[in-house]
């Protein structure tokens, strides 16, 4: 028997210990897509304690606590952090096999050098000792990206931001990760949404155009684009319930902007029309500045009113979706027609899709990259033990492994990255075991590169950051 | 090697043999949804051959013997219970790693003492040994509920059923077992049904309501399941294809029924308001009564008219169905907009809908319950081997696996107990694994209060029979 | 740690290597379901080296080097014989678990006596040594079936095809191996396609019907069909993105093919009644001949144009489907109405359809055959460890392992035969392993005896070939 999350844990084979420990433990980090704030980093906020760090805006907890019959006052509401946290400490050891379970328990091994598992009865004695260990500035932000090897961080920006935070960043000596943004332009897309007319004004007002027509959107997208690659951008990112694609003359995309900006209603394919002429225009963009295209879909959002009236958007009211790609087909098919389809990585959220995606992307592959079009690593709610080797041995079934970019957080917490060291593991221990098991030669050095090229040389090579 | 299903079956790891028979093994059993007879249990039948325990109306045996080429005659029609056996002893060895294989040499361990594999060859033994020993009534109804260790069945009945024989068990002092109906009406949602008329009559006879119109439809089934509560009813079930939901003013809904009930053709969209209308009405009262509504969807059935018009329903003629998530969320949704979600259960037959449907109860929580929205157990095609620990797995993944609450036979069939310990071994088998594996600390404490409350103590809490 | 694909490659238990090397091994090959032509196995063809028997035509290897970033020119472009074989050498590696990296070695031990792992640095080695070892005839393509121990080899052919090499092979007493004729009429049936008039010509011409009316089309297949049989046709073979169904009367099928047959469009409604009435003539004449229908769908074809207007169909750009059952389940229904459903084998390519389709299947089982309907071995995408490990467990727990008519390699490539010891491989780890884990009786006569049916006997038995 092994001992709980030991130096070995999830390293079942002697090969799996010797390519984790020799080969991947000590690559840098690449989080090339996240949603924490560069704010944060650039003034270096230092946490007061675990509650803060950890349940401060993680809607992955938050849905634990939920599932565990909290009520709402101790996990969004008035209660004291000491109080929080102990609700947090009581669930947890009922979410077993969680990637909770062992983020948290990594998050506390790498970060405060606890050993303690976390439950009801202990959570004295680790709010104690965590309030110790972070009254010096161990837990910066800044401390936490340096001490976790962190080098390239990408966040997720709208294109109306000023990316003041991003331009501090760059012109900060001191701090040595590389932050760069991403380009996100989900408002400029949600056509149907209330707020768009609004959101269309305060877009116009950052790129310095008047937007009185689609075309200027047009613009001011280029435009603000532009301005990210100037910091560092090399990737844009979109969240999708499901690919629109709706093939129309300019006139239909045209009108509904007209008529949305008037605050009129659109109806449902003429929305979609107007999607896909922009996500047209903005893939052409991307491949034009040898970008990388994010899409990210498969998710039904705010599916709890009653809570998203009360909380907003992005607070654990979101679900997997049934199966859908006409329209990613024939989006990807569009910009390859004319030449344009910038390399892409796909992400659905419903765990099914797996093969449906390797086979989408290998018939869109090109040489602008190896593996330029890509399975993206398992997402969200799939970011656990199981999801991550059913997504991994997917894409080595129907594809190339070892081009495969690897690991991503996606997420709001800064104490994360433990999530690349659960994910290296998990790669060594499948790798191992076929290696073990006579399913691949034992060639350390070819696998070592494979180990390693997935963990970090991969994306640094596909995203070609600066 | 191990033995064949020796006591140690499906445990591989010492925590897993502890976890199993020192913690999960004596806990009771409550079989919280199952479609056995109250009658039966009642005058406590006793079964004068394995035929009739196995085969009388159990439709997943029937399907073995039909995947393997055998005549209707020997499975439903007139061959005598020997010949009848002897197919299905024949068929047996070919379902390698089918569940019943495993149910059925359980259950002749459990049951009748007997550890012979069963096959063509050792049929005429096997019968024999067993007519021997059913000579006894140790096969009565009654003594297998209580050698189970059975503390609570669920059953299935139609709000317009009498409830006698649930009466008559209440008032039986010398049965240990508690039996209580559930609420499950079917026949009142399937407007569209040739005999949805009829069924109309007999509901008011039963409920005392002329039932002219939808509300006398609700008055009548608000009385009934005010009943069913007398008598011990904690639970609701549905069976749909897929949740319908469609929002109108009540106005559709009623002249839909208005329609039917003069014999009218209703049209799809007419027949998912009404049935929207009446689910709402009824997911009301359930939270009232703090009931629990079970949901079962994801099936397709009678697909084989020729059978049907032959054998009618629940014959062994339905099938998985394309996931559809749509009308469930905005159903839960509507509910919980107005503080009225039940506590639920969510079942579907397509095992691809298990983390749409984790992601999905994690969205409508809330305090009334640890994990108040349930994943079902593995539901029917899914009640295997990979489809329980594909269950567990998911959901330890994407929710809080200490509060599920566990195992139900679903079954037509009193032998089917065993089960109950199919699961329990399956559970014990992962979480020991974990625990060996170094995923989870050592801390049989823990462990045992996780498994005896999985085992047990949630469903007893979840649903608080009386 | 076991050697790189050694003699007991995927056999991890004593009764594993028991039953494959005893029993499996051992057994004839039958390839029922292939897309190989008969007149290299007429004519003799010998592959003069490795560039021309793996990656003319074979859109799998294509596939794995556009993953790789490969430039056409080294796929299906002017470069080399041995440049293209340099580059498929250096993608390989990175394919660690795909199923290439294994038939690639297998095919290498197999037929040329090669055991060095194949990668950029020992693709000299490798291609000299095989230059040597293809200058004999041991790369015949008689040979490679010989030594193969191919018995039976179905292709798949259309019915305008006149056979012509069929007939030759069948006159040919120097060949031991049977191959047969498969119908495939889905030119018959794509009344959509611009070429259709223009097919319903050539199929006329080759039944000496003179087709003005969809009954002339019914008598034109009737009487290929027929010529086919005399050949040792067993089997017919169609493949649809989803299997269509539309009741209508006559005239709407009837209409659609007079409009296609002078130049109009046919629209999908159309379309589909004919295609319906045209699968219900044929299924029921398969049925009286009491062959084999085999159904291929779930799959997307040509996805992108820009590469299908340059390459054409079957070069690697198909991906995975939705789920869609609604059709097929109806077309089954329909045939057995009238007691003319024939045996059918189901192969989705979307693997999340395993479980809907072992329950499809067991709707409609019958006497004719033991496993009747079936669900057809992991295909294309799924022709992989998982994809084959997954739907053996999956019909094991579902339905009958022991009357599963397993492995084809529905193969472009003379080399492939290697991957029914694949099959066999991870059939006998699987079942071995369920024997050593205490699930089945180690009886090795029985379990030896199951093994040899999957392998051989059942598809034997079950397409009564000549």
């Amino acid at each position: 028997m092994k001992n709980f999350m030991d130096d070995n844990f999830l390293l079942n084979t002697k090969t799996s210990e010797k390519l984790y420990h020799d080969y991947a433990a000590a690559m840098p980090v690449i989080d090339y897509h996240c949603h924490i704030d560069p704010r944060e980093i650039y003034e270096n906020r230092c946490f007061e304690n675990l509650t803060q760090a950890w349940l401060e805006g993680d809607h992955y907890k938050w849905r634990l606590l939920r599932a565990n019959g909290v009520s709402e006052d101790f996990i969004t509401g008035g209660a004291s952090d000491r109080e929080k946290f102990q609700k947090y400490a009581e669930a947890l050891p009922r979410a077993i096999s969680n990637p909770l379970y062992h983020w948290t328990h990594l998050e506390l091994k790498r970060y405060l050098d606890i050993d303690t598992p976390l439950s009801g009865s202990t959570a004295d004695e680790i709010w104690s000792l965590s309030l110790d260990r972070l009254s010096s500035d161990r837990l910066s932000v800044r401390n936490i990206i340096k001490s976790s090897n962190v080098k390239v961080i990408g966040t997720t920006d709208d294109p109306a931001d000023s990316l003041e935070w991003h331009m501090k960043l760059k012109n900060d000596k001191t701090f040595e990760a590389v932050v760069v943004p991403t380009f996100r332009p989900d408002r400029a897309m949600n056509i149907e949404k209330p707020d768009f007319a609004e959101y269309i004004g305060k877009l116009g007002e950052a790129a310095g155009v008047s937007i009185k027509n689609i075309d200027d959107v047009k613009t001011a997208l280029k435009k603000r684009l532009e301005f990210f690659v100037e910091l560092g951008c090399r990737a844009s990112d979109h969240g999708f319930d499901y690919i629109p694609f709706c093939r129309s003359d300019g006139n239909t995309a045209a009108k509904a902007f007209q008529n949305a900006l008037n605050g009129g209603t659109v109806g449902a394919e003429e929305a979609k029309a107007y999607k896909t002429e922009l996500m047209l225009f903005i893939g052409r963009e991307l491949n034009r500045h040898r970008l990388v295209m994010q899409l990210h879909f498969g998710a039904v959002r705010n599916v709890n009113r009653a809570m998203y009236d009360r909380l907003g958007a992005d607070t654990g009211y979101d679900c997997v979706g049934v199966p859908d790609c006409g329209g990613l087909i024939r989006f990807l098919d569009a910009l390859e027609q004319s030449g344009e389809l910038p390399k892409t990585v796909l992400y659905s959220l419903n765990p099914n899709d797996n093969a449906m995606l390797c086979s989408i992307a290998g018939c869109f592959q090109g040489t602008s990259a190896a593996g330029k079009i890509q399975h993206g690593s398992a997402w969200w709610f799939n970011d656990t033990l199981i999801g991550m080797k059913n997504q991994l041995k997917t894409l080595a079934s129907i594809s190339l492994l070892g081009n495969f970019i690897g690991m991503t957080t996606d997420s709001r917490s800064f104490l994360s990255y433990p999530r690349h060291e659960y994910f290296r593991r998990i790669l060594c221990g499948i790798i191992g075991k076929w290696v073990d098991n006579g399913e691949y030669p034992n060639d350390i050095e070819m696998l070592g590169r494979l180990v390693q090229d997935i963990s970090y040389n991969n994306a640094n090579k596909y995203f070609d950051f600066p």
